[in-house]
């Protein structure tokens, strides 16, 4: 027996479609909920609901499987067969993270959950604490970076579908990896998105870069929020998930009284306490805005974390400068030390400032807030991807300032992210690629995707084709490289950063009065204090002396120049080092 | 001389007309603003702006006023002219207002702030504290209730412009009386809203039910933002206005991270230090969120009160039940003394729960809030003019039920506020009406409304025209009705109410914590004991017994047939009776 379940408000009759048969649904109850209990219906069994007189059978919105994909029928998925392995687990602290983004098509040669899985010892070698993956929620076509979701309740079956998932995160814990997963709340994807037949999904209120707004404070929003806080409780309940990341929360426009957010946040929370682990929620959000990540309690949404694109954008403009002006867009609003000491001490560079991009002042001060409550990165999918081509941190500004660059990120006080290849600087490109069936739509994508690149200089040959395959398959790390050359200079590297951030209290002190910057425009150095540790960083054309009292030692350095004098450590050009006073 | 100031990012150039002359302005800055110092250019001379080789002259968006109207030229009026005799004014605190809205057009035969000061005597013996003045922002037409101003810094001409609005206020002060403004931030009228020819002042990203909604999130808003600020400002500055009654603030949609108004708020507070007197913001918000009047510094829009409309609505429908299902509408999520008691002591009705009117859940409850945040009234433009044929609660349920909810609004722990000729049971309805010269707008308007109306199962030809000068004219308040028959018995039942409340310790105590409300939804009686004060209401068929103890003496009644024996007060049906053991 099966009870179907589905909210379709609009609609006057619901059939349910099961295999051959076509069955009437009982409804609908006051809210536009319809109900069928099913005798013969088995786990894997294929289904679908037939709305009005239309023909078309639409798959379930809730839909745990879509095995053919976003418009055929959904497929019963048993949540509760799955034999995990993790009875004991309890999962690393946010707070002392060091996260590694991925996509599971590109992570490795097979692009699925299972190859990924030959990948977590690795992983847990180098140091990191928690993978994050990026979208999974079922798209249209094969090939993509997850954001057009549109089944979000159905695991890709490109990547393996529900149990490969579950196999991925299984293994992930035995190797005490936590898995946070990327989840777009903020809209549906173009293609395949069926919802809007069943009940109000979205509102014509407000508008988003993607269209009408999910609908979360219009006639029927609390089922649309229902829908959104399962999805998460899902996928942290039946999928061991360990935490969410919220992409562009910015546009989940919500004036109710408590907003989405908030509710979410108490959601997770009360999960949490069910089930005896940490689970957490970090936002992407553009709105520079400490309430985000402020706890409930103390009005707050009760975020977790956010991401610091301040951080990002004031390290990214003191490592390289576009040539081309127009090419500069955020970049504009970044570009001295002074920005990057500011994003390091006080986490948004615009707290209410004048930004020249935005054309208005932006943000508001971080006060009394940990610096946990921001993850730092200086590259990520969007960082790399969203350039014209996908070309990462090492192509742009070479080793030197790479190792640079990650020496900063691994000892700022933010929670430390890196971006899959990242640590061996690998070869290949992270490109934007999709895969639209429709030749049209696919026609689009490509043209407008040469047009945005055009408009800051580029040619127009030059730019990948999003739907080509070998976009998507030139951005597959090769993993070979590892141990080759410069790849093997930088993996190293990196491995003792991150090394010597888990072992160090200074580094992992999320009190940012504890934290002193210092910097030199002119002559393009920065020194951070972390009380007991000590960040020395050369950009200039000129070696610097910082001076240092005696109780230091040289914990890492990026370049075998770097001296440790009597009172002083000589850093050469596009050179860090690290001293530390701590006891080891 | 003169320096003009425009802020116009939109036009190439800008010229300015000066009576006969068109001189080229100086500009743009890096914001958009064009500047011209004229040497030969004195008060009350008419300008307008040139924008690039458009023939039109368009007015000043800052225009303090339009003697011809909207559509013609600013006139250069001098703020520092009028003489003031209010210099030792300070102000009644907001806690303990009594407040009276009016709508300067039919407060009087004459309609002009003129004729509006003959009356302040009688509203301070009345005893009220604060009049609040309906919207006098210049709007297109002759007519109208204000809520679609254009000139949103001159005031009306036809009211007698701004120097009769600063005699208007100067009498006021002179009574004891201070003045409240309403302020409509939320849009711009359909008719005569030239701005968008100067600047970004709206955005396309969110939708209100008057089109487009303002600019206050998006490039240029900081420009925006401060021609609102300004505007408030400049009423309480240069008008000497006590506070401001901000209209529908739901509808303005601002993600910043600071919100539009927790900004103008603390600009408010600052220039509340600097004048040295009580200057306050009266939020109307269909949000139920007690952010909107939680102080900033607990991370509120630090409002000093809003609007009760839950408490409007839950007394209405126990006063009054309307006939058709149609006709009911957010009434329908009303209607019991639960729904009363619960407005009185927790001020939402709506904290959460669920909403048939709405179809999802709303608000959040009022935690750790006086009850002097909330204004609490049964009648009010809205709920008056709103209705098919504008008719008074008088008129609806008769002179003892409307005594019943006077005693109510007055006894109740919001800040009571009353509307024209409310105190008298006035005959006259308030009806809604404007002046579109334009004569298919006319039309539009005149159709709408029946059409509204004709949904709700009315006659069209029963609602009044509201572009015919007969609605305008017939919403005249007849003052010589105040010493006749029923009206002469609720004006003076209305005074006895009010200086009861002014001269009672506990009916001006906004502690929640101090109120209980008991109540027989079968029986139809309510009693709120506020301490030492007991409110005891009878709506019900036979007189209800009301136990008390041998301190209280009976304060007032609404009914002679009140009596207070020996253990009890018995109440007949449709009356009210107070009763107090505070010592006088």
């Amino acid at each position: 027996m099966h009870s179907f379940h589905v909210w379709a408000p609009k609609p006057k009759k619901v059939a349910l479609q099961l295999g051959e048969r076509v069955l009437p649904m009982q409804g609908p109850d006051a809210h536009g909920s319809w109900t069928l209990d099913v005798e013969e219906a088995n786990w894997g069994d294929e289904y679908a609901f037939l709305l009005d007189d239309d023909q078309t059978a639409y798959p379930d919105p809730r839909s745990a499987f879509q095995p053919h994909g976003v418009h055929r029928p959904s497929a019963l998925y048993n949540q509760k067969a799955f034999e995990w392995h993790d009875s004991l687990w309890q999962g690393p602290p946010l707070t002392g993270a060091v996260i590694y983004e991925l996509h599971i098509g590109t992570f490795t040669e097979g692009g699925t959950f299972d190859a990924a899985i030959e990948k977590m010892a690795y992983l847990a070698d180098l140091g990191i604490t928690h993978i994050e993956i990026m979208p999974l929620a079922e798209y249209a076509g094969g090939r993509g970076w997850g954001y057009d979701g549109v089944a979000l309740f159905a695991v890709n079956h490109c990547y393996g579908g529900p149990d490969g998932l579950k196999r991925l995160v299984d293994a992930a814990h035995k190797h005490s990896l936590a898995v946070i997963l990327d989840c777009v709340y903020n809209h549906f994807g173009p293609v395949g998105n069926y919802t809007g037949k069943f009940g109000p999904y979205t509102t014509d209120k407000h508008h988003t870069p993607w269209g009408n707004a999910i609908n979360f404070e219009d006639a029927g929003s609390d089922e649309v929020r229902h829908f959104f806080f399962d999805n998460a409780l899902m996928w942290m309940r039946d999928y061991h998930i360990d935490g969410l990341r919220l992409d562009a929360i910015h546009e989940i426009i919500d004036r109710s009284a408590v907003h989405f957010l908030e509710q979410l946040s108490a959601r997770v929370d009360n999960l949490s306490a069910t089930v005896n682990r940490e689970l957490v929620l970090i936002a992407e959000s553009d709105l520079n805005n400490p309430q985000i990540v402020t706890p409930i309690e103390a009005k707050g949404f009760g975020m977790d974390a956010q991401w610091s694109d301040d951080f990002h954008h004031a390290l990214f403009t003191v490592l390289h400068v576009e040539k081309d002006e127009a090419a500069k867009g955020y970049y504009n609003d970044f570009g001295d030390f002074e920005s990057l000491a500011k994003s390091l001490k006080y986490m948004f560079v615009y707290d209410g400032k004048y930004s020249e991009y935005r054309q208005r002042k932006h943000g508001r001060p971080v006060d009394g807030l940990s610096a946990h409550h921001f993850v730092g990165f200086i590259q990520n999918h969007d960082q790399i991807g969203n350039r014209a081509i996908g070309d990462r941190l090492e192509h742009i500004v070479g080793v030197p300032r790479t190792k640079v660059a990650l020496g900063i990120v691994l000892t700022a006080p933010f929670i430390p992210m890196l971006f899959q290849g990242e640590e061996f600087a690998a070869s290949t490109p992270f490109l934007y690629f999709a895969d639209h069936e429709d030749p049209e739509m696919a026609k689009m994508v490509a043209e407008g995707r040469k047009k945005e690149f055009a408009a800051f200089g580029w040619d127009e040959n030059q730019i990948p084709n999003p739907e080509a395959p070998d976009t998507f398959l030139h951005s597959r790390l090769k993993w070979d490289e590892v141990t080759e050359g410069k790849h093997a200079e930088v993996h190293d590297w990196t491995r003792q950063l991150i090394h010597l951030r888990r072992s160090s209290i200074c580094l992992n002190d999320g009190d940012r009065g504890h934290l002193e910057v210092r910097w030199d425009n002119a002559k393009r150095w920065l020194r951070m204090e972390r009380e007991l540790v000590v960040t020395l960083v050369n950009l200039g054309t000129e070696p610097v002396e910082f001076e240092i009292t005696s109780e230091y030692r040289l914990a890492l350095a990026s370049d075998p120049a770097v001296r440790l004098e009597n009172d002083c450590v000589v850093v050469p050009p596009d050179a860090l080092a690290i001293v530390s006073a701590e006891t080891e």
